[in-house]
Formats: C-alpha cells, structure tokens, sequence
C-alpha cells in the first residue's frame, strides 16, 4: 500500500508555491516493536505552519528541507505493535502532512469520535481551542463588561476566543473579512458585533462598535488592524499577540505597530503566547469546553475541504482569508 | 519685579526651535488668600516635555498655545498667604518655566535641603527616580541573576534604573552614546558593562555584553535600538516601555517595533508605564532610594545647566543626547 506525503522542497520567499512542495510516494512501512501505523483522516491547516517553513530560530525547530511537513492530524490506528494503542483507536497527533504515519506513539493521544466528530481535535478540542482559551483567559484576563475584540474571528481560534469571551460576560467585537463571516459571528455565534476590515469605512465601524474602547484585544493577524486597535485601547488594555498572519508571507520586513507607544499612554501590555506551555492543563481545559459545547454555548466551525493532493492550495486558503471556521484537509482512503 | 516666563507660542514639527517659544515678562504678582509664591531655582528639563507640546490625547492634557510651558521645579517659598507653607520653605512642583510662580500650593510638597541638595528632588528624589523604581521593580520584576538592559542609560532615569537592578543582584547593562558615558557606567556607576551605540559593531557589543540573553529590557528610547533587542530577548522577558525619545521629534510616523513577533516566540511581554499612577507609593520609594543614597549604593548624578533664557537650547540637548545624568537648568537671581 502507497504512502503519499509532502515534503518541504524549499523554503517559500512571501507566499508559499507549488515549487516549496514534493509529493511522494512510498510503500507503507509495518511497525517495528513498539511502533504503531495510522491512516491519517484529516489534517489540520494552521497559519503557525507558515512559520515552520522558515529557516528561523522560533518556540518550535523549523521544517527541514526533504522532510514531511509538520502538522497536526487525526487518523484511526491501522497496526499496531505498540501496547498503549490498539487498532481501529483514534489518535491525534503531530503526524504530518501524509497518508499514513509510522510512530512510536511518543506526542500521540487518543481521542473519543463518539463524544465528537474527529475533525472537531483539530478545532475547538484542539490545538486552536486550547490557544484560545489559555491565550485569552490567563494572558487577556477579561473581566464581566470588559470589551474583547479579536481579529481573524471567523477563524479556527478567533471564533472560539469571542465565544468564550462571551461566556465570560464581556462585550464581544469580532474583525473578519467580507459581510457573509460578519453575519455569521453576530447571528450565530453571538458576538455583539462584527466588522469587515475590508469595508472603506472599517476604522469608523470598529470605534462605533466598541463605544467603550478596547481592553482586551487577541491579534491573530497583526499589521494595519494591530496598529489601528492601538489607537483605541484603554487604560491597563491587555494585548495578546496570538499571530499575525497578515504579515507571514512578507517578503519585505514585519510591520511593527507604529502606534505602539499607546501602551506607554495607557500603561498597556502586550504579551506573547505559545499554546504549548500549557500542555500539562489540556486536559482540564478540553473538558471545559466540551462541556460549554454540550450545553450549546460553545458552537464548533469546521471548514473541511477534501483532497490529499490539493494541500498545498487548501494551505494558502488561510492567507487570502477564503477559509471560514478551522480549515481541515480530509484525506479519502479508499 | 520681573517674572520671565517661557510661553508655548505654537506646536513643534520635529524638533522644538526658537519658534515654538515666546519669552514673557510680567510683575510678580503678591499672593492672594491661601496663595503662595515661589522663587523657582532649578526647573527639571524631561523628554516627556517634547509630548506635552503636542496636541494629542495622552495621559496628561497637552500644554494650551500661550500657558507657561510645564515643567517639574524645585524652589524657595518667597511669600505665602497660605498656612501649609512659611517663607524660606523649600518645595518641589509642577510650577513650570518660569522664574517665580503663584500658586494655592495644590500638587505642592515640601522637600529638605539638609537631606539632599535641591536638584536631587528633580533627579533621584525627584519624577526619574520614581520612574525608575516603579518601572523596574513592579512592572521590569527583575529576578536576582537575570540580565537587565536598560536604554538611555546614562541618563536621569536610565542611572537609576541601571543601579536598582544592581542593588537586586542583576548583570546590568547600559546602552549610551560615546564612551564617556559608557566608561562612566561602568566605572562609577558599577553596571557590569555599558555599550556605546553609536559604535559600528553596537549589535555584536550588545550580544556579546548579555551572554545569557535579555530578561528585562528598560527602554527609554524606542526604534533600531528597540527593535535590536527584540531579537535578544528570553522566553518570558519583560519589556519596559518608559519612553522613545529617538521618536520624540519625528516628522514621520513612529517606527513600530518591526521584531515584536519575538514576544510571541518567547511568551514574552511588553508594558507602558506613567510614573503617576504611583503617587501613593512616592513616599515609601524615596525612603528606600534615599537608604541607598546614604549607603552609597545609588549615586546621584545632575547635569545642571545655568540661565534661564537658555531654556530652549538646553531642553534641546535631551534630544541631541548632549546630557548626562539628569538634566536640569539653574535660575540665578539676583
């Protein structure tokens, strides 16, 4: 049995190309001892992959050139030789861009389909749910009748962020890009409002949509909206600096915010963070939000597109803004 | 007799020039009931003068076209209707660039002669020290052994802050310009090293003076130095935004940190500090500053320039880096 997989070929100037990319194929290998096989179902698409693909000292090892691209999956156990995994087990993991995976199980954990379809591990049960929990309740810190905006709020981590805010008694203002994801956040996933970054008129919008000002603000995309927000912050605003995809595919460099003197004005903070500092609470965190999902106020959005081969288009999705919810490549095993 | 006062005549473009003041002269008036008037000796001269003369929202109102600039004082009770202060009392406040000032003593308090010479109430005992202390201890949190680097480091508040985080067991490094500054740093000052940077191997002298990375970065000056850095820092370093003097006269907009992603990769942070939001605490820190002074493990250093009407030139220096230490200008009466 074939394995495809994607290789990083090169590393991409700006965008990535069809050219950064070599598809592969190899015979599926057995596990040796200890080893387990899983047939990966669906694979996660995250703008932290762009930053991967750079030869750049970052919290995680670049991808190497010839290597399998990194990224989060799930799949279902197809053999195994290791005890702690049984076949037909679900499991997520970091197990790359590829078909099939061969593991010793060590970073793996297995996921319950029955409590939720598979695709929701790599949304709100995974990696973009947790970066949007710990992100904004230990580094936002919003209190009841705060106002949180995110940006990139129709995405995998903005839509969670503003839901959880929401739970959290805040006043929630979402930025996104067109009308379409803008009604969806209001209408659906009640947030107070949301504003098109696209519209002419996007600065006079988001000044009317938080009419108290901002004091928590969870960037995923950085650029102009960073440096816009900045003018609008209160006093003691807690700036969580989660991405800034705007900016990842420069081929020139980052757009530092000009306005960042702001934070001096309104003894502001703005703080990075890593999800993967709070691994050993995942747990805790997983079955909070699984919870907030049963009782309805937690609402999950998975963009799924199918296809192996089309990684490389689907990936780009998330830098022109097409994707809407967590983007997720389904593989079709036949 | 006469009371020269220096007006805002209008807002600077850039730096301040001759322009932007108007030299004045009116009796002194006699205090009114529950009036005072102080014949004002050594007025404070501070990069965040060059905000005031803005028109912009900040965390204090802008100087009004035609007000007596504002500016920190520290001077002689001349005559007093008031019960709180006699003749001959010695007393610090914003009483602005004038040679003698009315006022009903609110913002006032008494400072003592005998404990310490008058311009150490602008300088250590003074707003800088404030600064430095509150900036470094509650928000930098230096931790014994951690590297400190702090920007403008032969200045007012960069000597303070540099010899508190000594006094906490830190490695203290200083950013200057030219070597005076830096052999001064070291050698008087007792920071572990000083680097001059307008040196043309700055970056490596800056790398190689913080072996261990950067912990707390204090920073007085904001732009290239801001953004070099950035790229030095470690996981969970705190950045102290105090000021950006090197942006202070832009005619362009401000130069954003252009490597503020590094706070994402280290988890780390950046945070705006106003001395103000700790007047309560004033007291206790100028107790513990002045321990220090009488130890000899903070030392005092004035840059004190004479004649009032220089007041432009000398403000002036502030931005061509021209003082050192704390830069104040002596008023000579007759």
């Amino acid at each position: 049995m074939q394995n495809r997989q994607y290789l990083l070929a090169s590393r991409p100037v700006g965008k990535p190309t069809a050219e950064n990319w070599s598809l592969v194929s190899n015979e599926v290998p057995e596990p040796g001892e200890g080893e387990l096989v899983v047939r990966i179902d669906y694979i996660s698409l995250d703008p932290a992959m762009r930053g991967w693909m750079n030869d750049a000292r970052s919290y995680i090892e670049p991808v190497g050139i010839g290597e399998v691209m990194r990224a989060g999956t799930v799949g279902i156990v197809q053999a195994s030789r290791n005890p702690d995994y049984a076949v037909g087990d679900a499991v997520y993991g970091h197990l790359g861009v590829q078909e099939y995976a061969l593991t010793d199980g060590k970073g793996l954990h297995k996921v319950d389909p029955s409590l939720a379809p598979l695709p929701r591990y790599l949304g709100v049960l995974g990696m973009p749910g947790m970066t949007a929990y710990f992100g904004l309740l230990n580094t936002g810190q919003p209190q009841a009748g705060e106002t949180v905006v995110v940006s990139g709020a129709a995405g995998a981590v903005g839509t969670v962020v503003g839901q959880i805010a929401k739970i959290k008694g805040c006043r929630v203002v979402g930025i996104a890009g067109g009308p379409d994801k803008c009604r969806y956040l209001e209408q659906e996933l009640g947030f107070d409002a949301a504003v098109d970054y696209r519209a002419d008129d996007f600065a006079a919008q988001l000044k009317a949509a938080c009419p108290k000002g901002i004091d928590v603000y969870f960037d995923n995309v950085g650029g102009d909206i960073l440096d816009l927000v900045l003018t609008r912050i209160n006093v003691r605003a807690r700036i969580v600096i989660c991405g800034a995809i705007s900016q990842y595919n420069n081929t020139t460099p980052v757009k530092g915010p000009s306005n960042y003197l702001s934070l001096l004005v309104n003894r502001a903070r703005m703080e990075g963070i890593v999800v993967f500092d709070n691994a050993k609470n995942y747990g805790k965190a997983a079955a909070e939000m699984a919870g907030w999902l049963a009782e309805g106020k937690l609402k999950a959005k998975e963009h799924i597109e199918k296809g192996f081969e089309r990684f490389p288009e689907v990936l780009n999705m998330l830098f022109t803004g097409e994707n809407f919810g967590k983007l997720v490549l389904e593989i079709e095993h036949d």
